[in-house]
């Protein structure tokens, strides 16, 4: 098998550093591939650890490897894995329409699933969510968590026409610092793109802002997520 | 003039693109010495703006010197500044203990003036806050804040010896969730380093945890503190 740079028609990605490649394992060993080492690396614990998924894939000391695939990044082992599809569980969501930036989508979902939000939508177009830059930023917290793409919103929403659907947007007048999140639905957390937003269709739902200062345009993508799963989670447990 | 690319030890730093080149204008127009312009650039508002500052710093449109300055990144006007100093109001401080990457810094810096706290502490080793990067991930931000490097958590406190310290550390066991922050003082929020975070010395002030899902290791470090800041504004006016 000869690994190619990823690329997003591949049918395979990989995980750079040995925290992502170990999540990889832990939750997604059948779509294992092969784990590569550097032979550098001495930490005996990962490795064993790694060599417990030996039934699963392949374990290769292989430095001209590594350092192709990791290129500048500094990284000692990588893992290639089958990319696999998941469902969106009937459950409180992330939705995020058009995300544009690998290393915010991968933050995103890291908080995400920091606050037990294991269900993240994502409306179409938006980055690749297995390109390595987004498992890097995810610390492999994408292997813990179901991501879907959507076409449309309103696909999205016939798909999960229950939830009650919440819109981060800086149109709104309704604070987070007052919102009131309904507890006995499933509800859906959504956000824009980094530099557009959520255009004023989505004012229909119940929108909300978090109140800033008129000192700054806006607070960045996934600094706003963060903020609004503490929020929920400190609300509907 | 001779403008080489950015180096810490130049006497100058630059501003990569539109929004922070006008933030540094409106808020330092004694520290410009330059604006560079794109001759593709064909935004008559904001040439317009810029113009405004002819009195104060040279305006010049140079497609090869903006080549030079921006590297990889797109990007049609850059604003050439002065270094300067500031020192620490007698405020709310944010305080980071040996921040190490640029893009979370600026990050830091741009959720810190959302939420009003102008007043930055970085505990030194710490990233160059003039740097480029810096700049461009504050989206500009920085220009408003007062941001000031201390040798040790020692000499800070010393120079601020009244404030309410506030440690953000996984090894807490008081959560944000559940925190009330002293309205009557001052207050220091600190954070330590992305992957290191704080020293269990730092138990021995108000700690704090984020409470988070142990399925992942922590969060980032800018979603720390946009969490921290929502909350800290939340109760504190």
């Amino acid at each position: 098998m000869d690994i190619k740079t990823y690329k997003k028609d591949l049918f395979y990605s990989y995980t750079l550093g040995t925290f992502p490649t170990i999540e990889m394992l832990k939750n997604h060993s059948n779509d294992a591939l092969k784990v590569y080492i550097h032979s550098s690396f001495k930490n005996k614990e990962i490795i064993n650890l790694i060599n417990q998924f030996r039934n699963q894939c392949e374990v290769e000391f292989n430095d001209k490897m590594i350092n192709k695939l990791s290129q500048k990044e500094n990284c000692f082992v990588v893992g290639i894995f089958r990319k696999y599809q998941s469902k969106l569980d009937n459950d409180h969501h992330i939705v995020l329409v058009n995300p544009s930036n690998m290393g915010n989508l991968g933050t995103i979902i890291r908080s995400s699933l920091g606050f037990n939000i294991k269900n993240i939508a994502i409306i179409k177009p938006g980055v690749d969510y297995f390109d390595p830059k987004v498992i890097r930023a995810s610390m492999g917290a994408i292997f813990s968590c179901n991501i879907c793409y959507f076409s449309t919103f309103e696909e999205y929403i016939k798909a999960f026409p229950n939830h009650q659907i919440y819109t981060f947007m800086l149109q709104s007048k309704h604070t987070l610092q007052t919102i009131n999140f309904e507890q006995n639905k499933n509800c859906s957390l959504v956000f824009g793109n980094e530099s557009s937003g959520l255009d004023d269709n989505f004012l229909k739902y119940d929108s909300i802002i978090i109140e800033h200062s008129k000192k700054i345009d806006s607070l960045n993508l996934p600094s706003s997520v963060a903020i609004s799963l503490y929020e929920f989670r400190k609300q509907v447990k």
